[in-house]
């Protein structure tokens, strides 16, 4: 994996019309950067333009803290467009939140440490003591945060101190079974991702298992999704499903369904590392 | 597909004890009859036991007319079990109904003409005329019965008659668009399959592929249900669902939703023909 | 699906090189088209650039008659472009071969009689007799060609005579369990798809059902492609699977094996119809 | 998953003919054992009767020393069986054999570590030193044993002399990349799994991944299956796809197939571990 680090990678939207992506090109082509991936999509019934770039820096002739300030002048007031600059040598930083199960938990964990992931892991957070020796051997900081009724305010006031102070840009609720309060999501809009074990909007709440056994399916998911205020409903990443039988018990629904949890959560976190995820109206857009 | 017509099927439940599989087995073996497949399932929750065990009749030695009788008499009485008895030869007879879209009523009526089912389908009735070419396509009865709120009642009843006269013993509804009264299914139980354009109990009722494209999931599904009384709610036989991403637009939807629907429409058509599935509170028990 | 029916599709391919998809872009909304979709993709080890674009020529400015021309003396010349031009409104024309087997024919026949696929099918030719009845449901030309070692030759002339007669374009061949001869396969370089009911590479040849049976896979698979003069190994187009268990015969086999066959084939004709497939030194670039 | 630990598994093949299911569940029933699960299968065209039954020996009259002496005198004579026995409380005992990559190893251990599985795992043997950080996070032996040409079979001897020390059952290969001698492999028939990065049979051998991408393929896939003396052609146990397309290069399919190759590798050892698996004739019968 070892990718090019010097590269810029744009997340672009804007009313549609004729044109953009000939100057978003030519802006890159003109001042000699390599475009190593492009992606666009037009949504026809909105009209709205939607846009992914990536390309080299190494020869680009814009200095690299002038190309938001040059695109915004040249491009985006121009074309009315919304616009997210990257560079991929400035890594995200993850804080995972997680309570007593571990699937989820190792399987990102594993891919960290393999160096799968440009990202930086420096916290894991839970309501519960009970994954602190996982932490420890990937010598990752634990913080034991308990919450009830009673502490939620000021426990959240303490989780975003943590993430402050460890420059947390994105949040991962890797089976982290404990609500966000709307003040703490406000914190980091598109930028928590949750796993639910259902396919969303089926069983959006607790024990989805077991609503699913009891409806008597056969097929269980999983949905990967940003965080927002309405519980459960938030922008939809990544769903997968797997084929169940009457044979199967709640508990083997609950074993089946850890290999998708896990599965789709990594792919969700894996695209927002990327870049390559754009939220737009509880929808994404996500690009190649 | 030169399976034996001279077969024995027999579909069982009761309260679980042990030497029921024992008892069953040996009623067969033991007066000559040769067990072509067995699948057996307990439900440990609720201690019930299930069982489908299809035979050879040719060296069997109780006379067909007096093998429910035996079984009734020798092992149900003594197990409380519930069952019912097929024979091969004597075919499931269907009622095709229909609106205006064609796939899952050719997908059908392909297998039916390739005698890929042991199944008679005498007629097809629709609330549109649009299908009457394809059933003439096939030699297929059309009955084309329009239904409004003020003559519902009366031609249900049109339908019911038909379906007594053609001797029909199960209805499929091949993506017809009416909603039958409870009196109607109630002449059905279990024996309407329906195909419902979503993976439920996600998006029921009008329009799913309008709200799953709404919602932004990123897979859409099919589901193949018993009719109830209770809409969209019966006992699921089968689903499946396919990837779409954010290009796609609803009539897109639509498109790939129709090869979904048909084939899992004709799973469910199929095992129902074999004698397959047996349904039981709500959920079905489908043997391999 | 009343799509728009004046609009014009390039499929390009060139040496990757700064400024192409600018240049065509421009092309296309300098003269006033609207680009109704575009994808491109670039192969870095081989350095190909890969496009594909639709757009509408209500307002376009230059004549349809003269596009051609202009692309290529503006562009194509320019970047080194091969490509292609086509028109929504001129229909691709397909002759049907076929067997013995229904399945794959009906699923075409079916989609094209729901005017689901924007072509023509004039004619359908067979090495057996069996499928007559079949055409003549849906009106369409049957040409009963039987074909043995002595005979090849002279019957493949009269296929082509056939062909060229109606003008095909391209050719399916919907389970014909007869081998082209090189000499055919020539007039219509990847312009013939095949349905081969494997997971190719493996099970190429003869009986693929039997000798998945025979190896013990778990899966089983379908594999649409152009026919090349090399037996199974031509560009594929699209592939699928489903799951089996040691319970499943060579019968169950060529029974859950029909659907994936069916599906598989018209999803590519679905592309090749809608000019989405570029094949490439024997890999098929697929746009969306 | 608090299962029951005091059960035994019968896993049996013999001859089919009438009364075998009867004889089975009747001996375990009359001597007050009662059936938690049980699988049978009958392969019609080689006449042969398979099962798995597993039951509670809480109240089992015949003590656990000698039920395979009574079985063997009162069942598998009488019938020409061939039997395994085993006790739930009596966990298999894996070696772990690994290379450089880290994710099937953690896939396992991550199981492992959550008291999935019921199984010990004492050692992790490799030919690289790189994966002994993961071992010692989870505090598990490593043995570093380099293989080349000159040292194979004395390193080989090593090997075999640490399983027989740990008093191991059963070995995983989770992605080693050394082949076994068949000495080796004599030692464990059916007792070692490998897992192989394509759908076997195609691009059996080295660098499934790049003759998958030379191909052209629309989809990749992974193999668990025992090793036998004949690379990559011993009896599958499991398989699995994912669907790809033109744009994914050798890393990217390197990079999709990685969690792949985990959960099919997991979900074989996870069929072994529960005593599911009965390998007959270079194939296997995988019971529920």
């Amino acid at each position: 994996m070892k990718e090019n680090d010097n590269t810029a990678v744009l997340l672009i939207h804007c009313p549609d019309k004729p044109g953009i992506l000939a100057a978003v090109t030519e802006f890159i082509n003109q001042h000699k950067g390599n475009i190593l991936y492009l992606d666009q999509y037009v949504n026809r019934e909105e009209k709205v333009f939607f846009m992914r770039v990536e390309w080299e820096l190494t020869t680009f002739q814009i200095p690299k803290d002038k190309i938001e300030e040059y695109f915004q002048t040249l491009l985006a007031i121009r074309f009315n467009m919304i616009f997210r600059l990257y560079f991929a040598d400035t890594k995200p930083r993850m804080a995972l939140f997680v309570s007593k199960m571990s699937h989820c938990l190792y399987d990102i964990l594993a891919r960290y440490a393999a160096g799968e992931w440009r990202v930086d892991i420096p916290i894991i957070i839970s309501n519960h003591p009970d994954m602190e020796p996982v932490a420890k051997r990937f010598g990752i900081e634990f913080h034991y945060i308990p919450i009830n009724k009673e502490n939620k305010a000021e426990q959240e006031a303490l989780q975003l101190k943590l993430l402050k102070k460890n420059k947390i840009t994105f949040c991962v609720l890797a089976r982290y079974m404990q609500i966000l309060s709307s003040d703490f999501i406000e914190n980091f809009p598109n930028r928590i991702i949750n796993i639910h074990h259902s396919f969303l909007p089926a069983f959006a709440g607790a024990k989805p298992y077991h609503a699913a056994h009891e409806r008597g399916v056969k097929v269980i998911g999983a949905t990967s999704h940003y965080v927002t205020t309405d519980l459960d409903a938030g922008p939809i990443i990544e769903q997968d499903v797997t084929h169940i039988s009457h044979k199967d018990t709640v508990d083997e629904l609950v074993k089946k369904g850890r290999d998708l949890e896990k599965i789709v959560l990594s792919r969700a976190v894996e695209k927002h590392i990327d870049r390559k995820i754009l939220a737009y109206k509880n929808r994404t857009i996500v690009f190649q």
